[in-house]
This record gives structure tokens, C-alpha cells and sequence, in this order.
């Protein structure tokens, strides 16, 4: 196939954010190109609940599970996209 | 002078975003480009305090006299660079 295989962490984000982070979806952030450090201070932070109210609660459903692993991953994939 | 005029509610922004929205500063997340409704909701979370700790409380700090114009203003600037 000739799409590049996304990892499986990042099938949760794609449907509001896309595969390649170029989002649809209105109000959800461009994270295409964004930096990774920022990237992964913010799924902490969505994680640890530090962000909340409104889209945060849905972002930390998504990275209640997360390890510091997978955070970098997903930081990875989308920053180099 | 070349440079566009820079609206005087960005100048907060700059230090740590740059004037363009591409900063030199780590963990910095880049704005320039990003969507104006996305950076709108962003500003107003962290003007209500509903995004907390580390950094949100910089911006917190940044955000807490905006109105709801001089936030669109800002978002409209950043998301055209």
C-alpha cells in the first residue's frame, strides 16, 4: 500500500486531528509539523488533567493510557508529518 | 519600514512566539499557520484558567485582559503567517 503505516497509537487521534494532522474537523488544532516537545508537554498535560473543560476531557480520554513512550511516538509521527 | 506593522496586542506574544509565530523559544508550540478558531479557543481556555499549570500559567498571565476581539485580532494575526 502506498500510504506509510500509521501506528496503531495514532488511530485514536486521527479521527479529529487526520492521519497526517491537517484536521478537518473544525476547532481542532493543526499538530502537522508542530514542534514534538510542545507535543508532548500537551498530551501530559491533557493526561495529568492540568487541561481542562470542553475539548481537554476529550483529549484525556485519549491519553488517560498513554506511557511517556507512547506520548513520544505519537509526538513524533505527527511533528514530522 | 519593510516589516508589516505588528498590532500592538501581539507584542505580549512575541517573546516567547516570535513575531511571527515560529519561535526560537523550546517548547513552544509554532502558531503561525495554525486555525484561527483553534487559537481562539485556545487564548479564551487560558483566560479562564481552564488550561492550569507550568506554562498555561504564563499564558494565563498574557490572556487574563484580552477581550474577546483583541483575542480574534491576535488569532487572526498568527493564523495568516
Amino acid at each position: 500500500d502506498e500510504a506509510p503505516a500509521i501506528p496503531p497509537l495514532v488511530s485514536g487521534c486521527v479521527s479529529c486531528h487526520s492521519a497526517d494532522g491537517n484536521p478537518l474537523v473544525a476547532g481542532v488544532p493543526i499538530i502537522a509539523g508542530q514542534r514534538a516537545d510542545y507535543l508532548v508537554s500537551a498530551l501530559k498535560s491533557y493526561r495529568s488533567g492540568s487541561r481542562s473543560g470542553g475539548p481537554a476531557d476529550v483529549m484525556r480520554h485519549f491519553s488517560e493510557e498513554l506511557s511517556d513512550k507512547d506520548i513520544e511516538e505519537i509526538a513524533a509521527w505527527f511533528s514530522t508529518n
